[in-house]
Parts: C-alpha cells; sequence; structure tokens
C-alpha cells in the first residue's frame, strides 16, 4: 500500500488486499553492485524508482530472474556529442532517437551531450534549439552540458548564473579548436563563474597553437595521411594543456574536471595536482584503452581516418598508463566521448575543393553504446578493475560531478530505477548489432565477454533480449545539482 | 515471515497472520551514509542482520527514530591493542572488558587486536592464550591479527598456511622493536606466504638501527627527556622503512598495508608506490591529526610521556598532509592504535632501576573510544571529507581489507546490522567521559561536535543515551576471509 | 717577442734584447678560480689578451701583487637593461656611461644588454639606435641581446638569421607584458629559428592573461599598494608559464633558457625537465637570494615600491629553494636583471593622471654593481657554494650561454684578460658607494665580507683602490658565436 | 732558470746562459681541455709538474707535437680492484704490474683500488699487506681506498680516525656480500666516523637479503645459468638499497657516493636527493652504458659469465638512462670498477664440487684500460657529453672526491705532469690489443674512434706509438687529503 506519505509500505503479494498497490517490478536474487558493496539481494520497483532493496521480497506485478547475475546501475554517459549543429557539410550521425537509442542498447540510462554556444549568441539560443532536438526523441533522460565559447560579460554576469541555477550546471572550456577555444583569461573568468555559482567546468585541454603550427609544418611537408593527425597533436601538446589547465583552476580554487585524458605525461599532471590538494578530475575513454596511433596509420584514405579523434589514441604504454590510473583511483569519470560521424564524412575531403587532408577530417569516433560492455568486460571480468569501481566509473562518479546523485548514478532507495543486467557471454563485436546511425564501430571483430541482458530506465524494460524496446518519448529532460564529488560544510 | 530458504518476506505488522515473524527492528528515517552513497531510508533488521533497506518499512517490535541523523556502519578498529601480554612490569590497561566497552561506546563493533608470538614458542600458543583472554570478554565482535616474531620454517611452512586457512588471515611484520622485528630476509618469506595464501600483510615500518643509533647518541649527551623520544625517530627513519617494505612486497608482487603513517615523507612514498602500480595500503590514526611532537614537550615528565607512540606524532605540515592524504584517497584505513598505559606505567623508569629516560617509556596511547567521534567531528562535520569517506575509512576499507566485507563494515541487506546513529552537539572531551581503563586522553579538552547517540552490535543497542548497555558476552570471534581491497578475476 | 705568428715568447725581461716586447702586465701569486680549478700561480698578460699561467712569470711592464687574493675571470652580466627605450615619462636611469662604470666598480667586465624591436619596426632599427646608445659610452665590453616583439614573417625569414649570422645570437621572448608578449605559435616560430640557426633563446616565464586577471581583480578591490604587485603575479603564474616555456621547447627540439627564476615551483619544473634530458637550463638573480615579498610592504608608497620587481620577490623558503639550486647546479647563469629606475619613477603614478596603484610602477631595480659582490660574500665565502661555481654561474656559463667563450668567461691562455681581484674585507652596503646613476640600492646597509680590489679589462685597470679608472670609449662591442653549453658532434 | 724560491723562470731555450735549466718537455699546440674549459696552447713540465701553460713556450728538452689533438689529464680510475686478496681458488687475474701497464696504455695515470679488511683483523694489516703488493710494481701513481668490513670500536675510534689522518681518506662499505656487508647500524657508525674526519665514503648499494631470497629461489627452481645473476638482483634491489643509504647518509649529515649506478631507478633516487639538499655523489661504469642483461644470456655457460658482473648491466633504457644522468651532471664520477677473472676463473663451478650455478661465478669484469677510450670515443666524439665533462668525470672529479686534487685531475700550473694526448682514429677492440692479464674483453668487436697517442705520467711518456714504455717502479704512492667535492667556509 501507499502510506499517506505517498511511500509504500511492503506486502506480501499473497496478502495484499483487494486495491492494494503492488510493487511494480521486483529485479530477484541478483548480485547487485553499487560503488563500494556488492550484496545478493532483491530490488524493489515502485513507479519508477528503487523502494526497496531486500534481501526477500513479495511479489512484483512484473519479475526480473537476475540470479547469478551482476546488476548495476544505468550508464550515465557525461560525454557525448549528439546531434550537435555542425558546419555543413559536417554533420553528426546521430539524433537523439539512435543515440540514445544505441545509449540504451549498450546500459546506459542518462547521457549528458553539449549544447554549444554560437560566437554572438546566447547560450540559451542553443538551448533553446538543443531541447527541440531531443525533446520526445530521447529512449534514456538526458541533462545538459554547456559550452562556453563567447563568454561576453554578459554571459559571465547574468546568462551563466541564471542557467546555472535553471539546472544546467556543467559547461565544458575549448583550450583548442578554431570557433571554440578560450585564451587563458577567458578560462579564468568562466571558471571564476562556476566557483561562485558551485558549478563544474570541464576543459578539453591540448594547447590549440602547438597543433597548429605542427599542422603547418606536416601539411607543408606533404604529410597528409590521417596517422599525422597524430603527429600533429602529440603527448606534450596535451600535457601542457593539462598543466594550464591545474594551474588556472588552482588559481581560480574551483574544482576542474580534465576530459578525454589520453596517457601517461597529462595523467602524471594530474596525479602531481592531486598529490598537492588541487581539486583536478580526470575523465577517460575507450579509445584510450583500446587504440594507439597505429589505428590511425591503417592506410592512407578512411580506414585510418576512422580511428581520428582528439586527443588522438597514444601507444600501448599509454594504454596501460590509462589502466593503471583506472585501477589507483586517479580517473573519476569514464565515458565515451561519442562524436559519431558516417565514414563518409570522414573523408578528409576539404569543403569546398579537392584537396584530401587529416585536417579536414572531422575529430571523432562512435562509442556511446560500446562503452559499458568494453570496461565490464576488459576491466571488471579481465580482473583490472572491480565491478564496484566500475559503477564508480560510469555512473556514480558521473552523477555526483554533474549534481544527479542520488536520484542516479546507484542502486539505493529513493534512486531512479536505472539499471543493467548483465550477460556473461562471448560476443564478436560488429557493427551491425549496434544501433547507432553510424556505418562502423572502431572496435570491430573485438570479443567481450558480457553485454547487457536488460535494460532498465526508471523501472522500464528498454532493452531486452537483444531488443530495443523503448521509446523515443521515454526519456526525461534532467535538471542538475550542485556537484557533490567533494565534501561541503553541513549547514 | 521467514522462507523456506531462510530469509524474512517483509509484511506490514498490522497483517501479520498469528506466528508470523516480524522484524526485530527498525531504523527509521535516517541519513544512510555507506561508502559510496547517502540515502534516506529505513533499515529492517531481523536476527541481527540487516535485512531491507527500503523507503518505509513495517513496524518492528523495536524501533529507533534516526531522523535527521546520520547512521553510519559500526566502526571496525583494524589496529588496536587489547590485553597482549608485555614483559613486566609493563602491562597494556585495558583488558578486552574494558577496550571492548570504551570502543561500543565510541561508535566501534569490531575490534582486530593482535596475537603476538613469542620467540621459540609457536603462533598457536598465542591465539589460544588469545583467545581465552578475549572469550566472553568482549562486548563488541572480534578478529585477531596476527604477529609473526619468528617465522622459523615450521611457522613459514605449516602454521601461518593453516591459520590463514582458518580464518586468521592478517599478520603485522615489525621492522623496529627488539624481539619483533624481523630482517628483510624474514619479511620477505613471511610476505611470500602471504602471497602464497592470500592473506594480509601489515608493516610497521621504521629503520630500528636508526633509532637505536640515534638513542644511543642522545642518552649519551643526557637527553632524556620524553621530547627526545620523537628527536630519535625523525621522519627519514620510517621513510626509509616505509621505502624499503615497499621494495620487499614489489619484489614479492603480494600486497601490503603500511601503519600508522605520521607524515608527508612516508606518504610521498606510497604514492609514489601506487603511481607505479604497486599495491600499498595506508593506514593513519588521530594521533597524526590532532597531535604533534611539540605534545611530548609539555614538561619532561609524564605530561610529555602521555603522548609518546611510535611513529611519534610530527608538526603542523605533517598533520596537513595526512589530512590531505586522507581527503584524496592515498590512506586506506583509519584506526586507533589504541595502547594504553596509565600514567604510572608512562613514567619512563628503568625496570629494575632508578633512571628515568624516554627509551624506558612505553610506546603507545589510548584511543579506541575516541577514533570514530573525532574523524566525524573534524573530518566529516568540518568539511575536510565526506561522511561517505569516514565510512570507507572507519568500516568498509578495514572490512574489505581483513576479509570480513560485505558481513562487516557497510549497512546493506545481508550485513550483521552493526551501526552508529550520530548525535550531533558540542562536546568538550574529558577522560572522564571514556571507559577505558586509561587514566587519560591525550585529548582532553578538545571540543568535538559529534557522539555516537546509539551503536547497535548486530541489532543490538550496546551504547544508549550516554550508557553502556553491552554485555561482555555479547562479542564474537569472526575468522576472517580472503582480503577485498581489490579486483580478482571471476572464477 | 711576437713570433712570425703572433704569438709570444717568454723571455725574462732582464734578457729582452732592444726591440722585444715583455709582458705588459704580471698578475702574480693570485689565487685562480676558473669554473673547474684553482690554482695559485701568475697570470701573464699580453695586448690585452692572457698568454700564460705559470708558476713563475718574468717581470712585466705592469704587475699586480694578488698574492693571498682570489682572482676570477670578469664578471658577465648577461641580463641587465641600459638605456633601453622606453614609453615617456618612464625612462631607465642608467645610460651606459653609468651603467657600464657602475659594472666595472662590481667586477663586471662585459654585459649583454638587450636591443628590443617596436612593434611594425625592425629589429635593425632597434640595433642601429642601440649601437648609437652604447658605441663610445661603455666602460666595459657589451654584447646584445635582441629582444622579439613582433616576430613577422619577414623577421623570422630574413632579418633573424641575417642577425644570428651576424653576431646576435641570442634573443629574449617575453611571455608577459603588453607590446612585448609573444603568443604559444610566435614562440614557436621563433623558437624554431633558434633552432635553425642556433643561437639561444631567453624567456621569461610568466603567465600574461593570469596577471591581467589578479591585477584587475586586485584594483577592482582597492588593493593598490606596491605589495600587491607581488599578490598579482604568484608563484603558480611563474610556474605554468615555465612549464609551457619547457614544452615549447621540447616540442621544437631546441635549448632555451628561462631567465629570472623565483622560486621552488619553477625550480622544480626546471629539474623535471631536465631529468627528462630536455635541455632547459635557468638564470636567477640576486633578488631571489635577497629579499622576499615583504620587502614590498614596507610601507605603501615608494618605499615598498622600490623593491616591485618581476617575476617579485617570494619568500624564505623560496630563497633556500634558489640557494639550493646555485649550489646543486640546476641554475646555469647568474645575472643582475638591472633595470633600474630613480625613486621618484617607481612612484606608481598612472601617466596623464593623479591615480597611484602597483601596475603603473615600472618593474625592476637596479643591480648590476652588486651582483658579483653579493655573490661572492654569500655564496663563496659564506660556504654555500665553490669559487668554481661562482665563476662559472657569473662568467663561464654566461660566455658559454651567449657564444663568447673561450675569449670571455675564464682564465686561460688566448682569453681575454678581464679579471676580478678579490678584497675580502667587511662592507657594509651604501647606495652612495655605487656608481650607478640610481638613487637607491635594495640591499642598503647589508654588510657583505668582499669586494673587487681590482677590476681589469682586457688587462687595463678599470677599478683600482675604490676608483673607477676606466674610460667611456674603453669598452668594445662583441659579436657572439654559437653557445657551448652543450657538447656537439665534432665536425 | 730555477730561482731560488725553487721556482722556474721561463727563457727562451736559445737565450739560455750555460747552467740554466730549460723545461724538460712541452706539449705543443693540443687542444687542452680543462673540466670547464678549452684552450689551445702549450703546455710546459719542469720536474714532473705543470709549470706553465702558455700560448707559445720556448724550446724544451722534449717536445710532443699535439696540433690538432686532445690533451686530456690522465685518467684516474677510482674504482678498481687489482691484486686483491680473495679466497683461494678465485683470484684477481691482474697484480699490479699488469693492472697498472694496463691503465697506462689506456690513459690511466692514477689508480685507487681496494686494501680490504678481514674480519677480525686491523685495517692496519691489509694496508700493510697491499703497499707490499703495490710498491715497486706499479707503473702509474696510487692510492688506496680501504675497505671497512669489520668495523669494531677499536676501529671506528682509533684506527680509522689515524688512518684517515695518515692520508687513507676514503672507504668504501658494502651492503652486501657475505663477509664484507655492513648492517645499517655498522653503516651509521662508520659514516658518522667519515663525518667527524671529513673522509669520503663509497657505498655498494644492493639490498643483500633479497639477493640470497631471489638466489635460493632461482637455484631451488634449478635456474642456475649466468643469466639468471641478473634476475637475482634486479633494478629494485639496487634501488632500495641507494634510498637506504641516502637515507642514513641524510641521518648523519655526511656526503657519501654511490658507486657503479646502473640505471633509471638507482638515478632518480639520487636526483631526488640532490634536489632535497643531500649530499649524494654518483658513480657509473662503462658496463651500464655498452651491455645488458642480455650480454649475460649469451650462452648458459662461461661466454654468458663473462659479463657478470654486480649490479648487472640491465637494458637499453637504463643504458638511455645513464647517459642522460651523464649529460646532465647526475654522475659525478665515471671509473671502470676493473674486477679481472679469467675466463676459467668464471666457469662458476663450486668450490669442492662438481656443480656449476651463477652465484659461484665471481662478480666482475675488466675495463681499467677500456674505460677512457670508450667513453670518448662514445662520449665525446659522439656528441653525447663534452670533452669538459669527460676530463670531469674521469679525472677531475675523482680528484676532488678523493682528495688529489688540483695535484691529478687537472692541466693547471702546479698539477702533475699527468696527460692524455689523444688519436682519433678508427679501432675494432680485441683483447689481444690491451695489456691486462685477463683474457677478454667484455668489449670485444667493438668500433671506438679514439685511442690515447701518449700517456704521459709526470712528465714521463708510459705510453706512446701503442707501445707501453713505463716502468713497475714508475708509480708512487699518494696519501689522500680532504675532499674537495663540496664548498667549505674559507678558514
Amino acid at each position: 500500500m501507499v502510506s499517506s506519505q505517498g511511500r509504500l509500505t511492503f506486502a506480501a503479494t499473497s496478502m495484499t488486499p483487494p486495491g492494494q498497490t503492488a510493487l511494480d517490478l521486483v529485479v530477484r536474487n541478483g548480485i547487485i553492485a553499487t560503488a563500494s558493496d556488492t550484496m545478493r539481494c532483491d530490488i524493489g520497483v515502485h513507479q519508477g524508482r528503487i523502494v526497496a532493496l531486500a534481501e526477500r521480497l513479495p511479489q512484483a506485478v512484473r519479475e526480473i530472474d537476475a540470479a547469478g547475475r551482476y546488476v548495476t546501475p544505468g550508464g550515465i554517459d557525461s560525454h557525448c556529442h549528439i546531434d550537435q549543429p555542425m558546419t555543413p557539410p559536417i554533420r553528426l550521425a546521430d539524433d537523439f532517437v539512435s543515440a540514445t537509442r544505441s545509449a540504451a542498447c549498450g546500459g546506459t540510462t542518462t547521457v549528458i551531450p553539449f549544447a554549444e554556444q554560437k560566437h554572438g549568441a546566447s547560450i540559451q539560443a542553443a538551448l533553446d534549439d538543443y531541447h527541440r532536438r531531443a525533446e520526445g526523441h530521447a529512449s534514456v533522460d538526458y541533462a545538459f552540458h554547456l559550452i562556453v565559447a563567447d563568454p561576453t560579460q554578459q554571459v559571465l554576469r547574468e546568462e551563466l548564473p541564471r542557467l546555472i541555477a535553471a539546472g544546467y550546471r556543467s559547461f565544458k572550456l575549448y583550450m583548442t579548436y578554431p570557433g571554440l577555444q578560450l585564451d587563458d583569461r577567458q578560462l579564468l573568468e568562466t571558471l571564476a563563474v562556476a566557483k561562485a555559482h558551485d558549478a563544474m567546468a570541464m576543459i578539453h585541454a591540448e594547447n590549440a597553437d602547438c597543433i597548429a603550427w605542427l599542422t603547418d609544418r606536416l601539411m607543408a611537408a606533404g604529410l597528409t595521411a590521417p596517422r599525422f593527425h597524430a603527429a600533429s597533436r602529440p603527448m606534450l601538446v596535451e600535457r601542457e594543456a593539462t598543466h594550464r589547465a591545474i594551474s588556472l583552476a588552482e588559481l581560480v580554487g574551483v574544482p576542474v574536471l580534465i576530459v578525454h585524458v589520453s596517457g601517461a605525461e597529462a595523467v602524471d599532471q594530474i596525479r602531481w595536482a592531486r598529490a598537492r590538494g588541487i581539486h583536478v578530475f580526470g575523465e577517460t575513454c575507450p579509445q584510450y584503452l583500446f587504440l594507439t596511433a597505429a589505428d590511425l596509420g591503417i592506410d592512407d584514405t578512411y580506414h585510418g581516418a576512422r580511428c581520428v579523434c582528439s586527443p588522438p589514441p597514444r601507444d600501448a604504454a599509454s594504454q596501460q598508463a590509462i589502466w593503471m590510473a583506472l585501477a589507483d583511483g586517479l580517473f573519476t569519470v569514464f565515458s565515451s566521448d561519442h562524436s559519431p560521424y558516417v565514414l563518409e564524412g570522414k573523408s578528409g575531403k576539404r569543403p569546398g575543393g579537392d584537396e584530401v587532408a587529416f585536417p579536414y577530417i572531422p575529430n571523432g569516433i562512435p562509442g556511446i553504446e560500446t562503452r559499458m560492455p568494453l570496461l565490464f568486460s576488459e576491466g571488471v571480468l579481465a580482473g583490472r578493475i572491480s565491478v564496484n569501481r566500475f559503477v564508480e566509473l560510469t555512473a556514480t562518479n558521473p552523477a555526483k560531478a554533474y549534481g544527479l546523485h542520488p536520484r542516479k548514478g546507484t542502486i539505493a532507495p529513493g534512486a531512479d530505477a536505472d539499471l543493467v543486467i548483465w550477460d556473461e557471454r562471448r560476443i564478436v563485436l560488429r557493427n551491425q548489432m549496434l544501433h547507432h546511425a553510424c556505418d562502423y564501430t572502431p572496435y570491430e571483430g573485438m570479443t567481450l565477454s558480457a553485454w547487457p541482458a536488460w535494460t532498465l530506465l526508471r523501472g522500464e524494460v528498454i532493452w531486452s533480449d537483444g531488443e530495443f524496446v523503448g521509446r523515443p518519448t521515454g526519456g526525461r529532460f534532467l535538471r542538475c545539482g550542485a556537484p557533490t564529488l567533494l565534501p561541503k560544510l553541513r549547514g
């Protein structure tokens, strides 16, 4: 029954008197993992929320038998690009329909893509447009990061504070890419807003001038194949910008999150900073665990171009360093940086011309569906990280970083019933299995050892038995609260 | 009712048919903290175990209203010395009755003291004796660490493996103290046993020869007051041994836990090792947060002697470094190193003589009761660490390190109902409030902002309303399983 | 006699046949120090050059008795600002006449000030002007560094290569100061010229945007006193820029020299880089050994302003770190960064207004005369560095860094006879003793334990018995060769 | 002529009146290198000492034309084992006759082998014996290090201070090898003597217990081939002992020199210590530049055994790290650790038995003759280090470290005329070219680009035109003074 306070009182269904509301769903007997604990128990769901964890719950309207299976919180992909407007003819392959379908099928129940401010325009304009793109097209829940590309005084003093208060609580700042990149002064001023209003700043850390200088040299030397993309932004370019971002954050006194960290030198900077008490969080992505720069050199055309992303994948030693930093707690977040382009779009042809060269290849690879199974297989089941650390990286910490915890990111009474129930079996990854609108996966042919058996969004099954059963109207917009990664004085 | 599988089926008590078993206890409406999550819900307890976490549980036989209060797992004090036989006239002030009573009153529900092997004797002999001391005298649960002081081939090949299998799964190795200290070869051989049998090795890391050399020089110079205890074992003595312990563990390929880390130089060694992928865990204690070497210099007699422990407290910068390492995840465990001596015992008089000098002061201070309130007040409520980190340090990680998780160390279905419900109020600490058998506390006069309102051991209230209500027969011996701090391949 | 090869054959003067040339000068019996050796011998000089070091040389035309005295190479002050055109009303106090006189009296026989390119103008124009200012006004030898403020393609491709070939082989690049600062792309392009043409790049490493942001905040808060100059450019501002400069140099693959390093965090960056095999040299100055930020806070007007320079002096721990880095070989060069402004010029009054605030105080302090005696007294005689390290820092390394070695910077056959013969005595430093045109010294009242007894430029005494005896026409312009700090393949 | 003070007055020989003493020798027109300078001039020698460096010296009795050739100070091999008594049947191949002949032919004019104290005996006894072995058999100069193997109170309080005062100013302390190794307490007490009497302590840093434990495991596993020597003492064994040695030195407050550093991890410890202001010097040897552990695995018998030494050579990355540390100033000394055993002696046969295994292979390789040419060829001429750094590492610093400077280790008036004049030509190294009594060189077949043309000992040619022309009575015993690597207060 539902008490007068709107809370459920448990009762064995067999005893439920007529008219009483039973649990909507019980996930039974699973191996439930949170970021710290593993327990064997039932999960009771009512009206989309988890209302009970218990050793044995009464019969519910629907039951899922999770015996012997890991049950983890639905994934939060806090770094993905979905239907983000680009300069034509470049466009992302996925709109919200395909991207969130793909997310659901890979065990992700919340996505946080980016509403990108255009120069000379307000952020609100980008948000309005972006809400239109998302609303009614998302089969998982979603929040928005802001991309602050033009931090005018108006933006800094009025718009950002207003949007933060309205639940857009994180923004991404670029240190590279023409049209997006901010100079150090702009970074400082935007970080100061993050500090004043308790928002989370994400930083893409690569030194733009170094990249431009190297690119010009490579181009002048006729070194234009996709593999020179990696040569144009070597590790030190990322290391330098990481050190600078840390320094700016230290100066302002605000936490920052360095996105898509690719290798040891950037990891070392973060480690150094944290040992000094500077609050720097790090994110990494599957491409830095499973690809190397060699994947950009498969051939000189689109096969190599498929893996072009920024920062570029590095080498085997960097992969090792990233695994180690995942295991030892250095990284806070594991996301996909899903940026899907169809192969034709990765041709590297200069817009309006015939020239083909790496600077014209859009940066980014698909990954929203494979992120969770890749880390579960190669991280958890291969013994590199615990299942609790998996939960922390893919769900709990993203929820805390972006103000969605404890509603999202965990399995606990009160949380949304976003769940993944895992099927441990051998799978050879093929793009045709995937549900994005991209015509390739960089991980084609890789053997995994697990995939979600079911994905549940607020108690509703959206992926089951290898079939997507969600609805494009099923996802809800989430307003974000303040980050909770750091302790606060209890007021 | 209890199902045939021995699990409880929830039912509203009002609906419980005659003969059905209701919940024994519900802790209602608390702010439940685990090492990763914070949730507001009820905790249902049956036969000493937590059987449900739910938004609203039915009426139970007993109810505790925890509204607005933090509820954390009962503390595990994994480093404390209780009724450990010493060379007369030196003796510890606390036997199991007083020590576990004191633990309970401070929110600790599990203690892991040390069964110390004597030279020429078996570990089993020490265990037999120690079980006699504990049994029927403990009001909280207890497990035993072994102190391996004489690692003969018999001990290494037969006794230790047998004891590990029997649930004595951790041992402490000393790099200092005559009669206890092992040389590097002995350390390696004992660590190899830990590796082969998946036990946890704890290491007291100070360089014995350095201490002896310095002590002789200080004594020869007439520098005998208690404060010269600190001068006789400076930071580098601990740093060196920490580096050596790490190296030995690296060589064997086994995790180790460095106990009672006191300052930045040892922290740096652990940080360095972990960044290289070496599995080194660290423990610290309240004395390194709240005392400094200056506390050994209050006067030249017993006032200074009260704070003599090893490693000695350092300086304000070290305190800061320890706080930072607590906050950033470097430390795994926070324990008391409770080693209570009455003030008379700390006189520093040479046994059988009249000479008074620091080398004759037994090393150790009391702290089993104050550990949890100190860290809750100055860590959580002062905003230095989150409540989740508090839980991790004081309960979850000790349980994982010593093979007691998930039975102990968390609040989850299936776990023992060991709980602390906190009372946030201003308290000026006085030794007469405490329940140990020691006649002083090093923290006399300190102002705290919280203390346990209730402590529950397996569902039984043992501390309530400022009163100890446990029983010396209430504690049970715990056999420990394998450590679970690190991921393992799922077999 | 001079042989047909133009070399001197020694002969006892008593035996010199009519017409034969004797030695012009013998400095007799001194304790001769080079960067590696200390020897007691005579120095023979002919036509301005050292032609012999020998245990006993024959009588010369002129003799100096250096018995019991240290004799070191004449100092090279490779970082000093002399008669450099400024934006009126700001102007440097010293022209070449006063600055080089002051240098001579303090034991410096070569100065390398800066010819500063103006925006929109050629470097050649600056050089022409600067040569006019120097020629006939310098009583010590001089070379010029270039300041590249506007690295156009013309400058990079034609002018700089031509000037490097002509003996202007070093240039200074600013990461801060409006009108001077280069962005990262410009730094890269200019460093690439240094690499291609084997020139030495000097970098002023402070993050301009951070300084501007802090300055605006301080000004807006009314924090305008001289001491806020230090607050406007904290250590991290220098550390960040140092890391960035190192990264840019690493990318280009060219050595760089970081000028005026002020404290531990920048030192650590250099140390880190060098341990990785990156060729980064460091320079420090007396102000970082003998002043702290507190010297900017003596009062809120010009007394504090006297010590305003950039980077600002830090704290006692930084002084210690700088001393340690001087001693352990980290620093390559010790220079003055002489930038003399009369006190009135340091008033901090806004040009054309009445406002007084720290951003309007010109940055820089005098020091060309005190550099050598300060380091000799507090470094060598106080036992912090050896006399050989003193020679290396003040003469040999600057000569090698800027392509003047072995003509300058050492005491060896073939070198110019630039010598300092030291007088060890107690001196209380007073500005009225000094010979610059500045009306203060930041070191007023400091007690030194040595001062040059004689300074010799190419065999001519220019400072003797407390009297300047040089001539403004005595100094010569020096064309610089390639740097020789690093080994080269012998071609 | 020789003046009344016994010093030479130069005169053109053509002018020398009858009866006057001309220079004994002039080395003419060489490229003279000291540790800091390179100069083209003549070197004048009288009675075995350098009396003048000059642009052109008068005709001497003997002249050497060094035009176009590098002239460097005679090498000081400060780490070599010569005729050191061993436990039979093990014996060193070289006595003083062959070892010093070999040294001379490779450009080394001073050797400092070891007088090894036996347990229960005095150091004096070892010295007496060792003097007998050396006297009249050495064709280069020699000093003795002491090996302190039994630091009794008598040794520490009386014998060592007396010997230090008598010119035996350095001692080597072993952290490994049965019969030689000291425990930490003994190390501390011996280091305290070094501090009190200003002697130089050299430390062989490897952890004995780790080696013994690994060796036992390898042997038990039947892994007995020479290559397992490397497996029995991996890098961490050296790193740990290096950290410990540094810590002990820090505690005592005395400089130490870590001998034969083999790779990056030990280098990093030294770097770390020096950055903290601890005075730790490092030595490396050719085997760590030119061999790797793979050279121990050529086969399973004596071919692999040829390269068995301790620490063992590591890998290519370690070689790189050692080169980098040579270049950047980290290392202070470059010596040979010459320990020659004939191949039969390296058989690895257990004394008194038939068993063959790596622990029975004596540790050490020959190298006294090849040290200088190897570093000159691959260091100087290959552009990795400057010729000045070569001089510093092979001569000047060893002389300073062991109290022989400025008599030895440099080219300056007053120094002994110990000189090497280099011949730059292609040489394929063959053992039959060498002059030691060992039947192999580990560098067989290596191509060098230089070899000494002449070696001069105190003005006497001892190696010329590929021929040894020295005499076993030519070498003199040297009493050592205090180390001069560090600055001292001038008293």
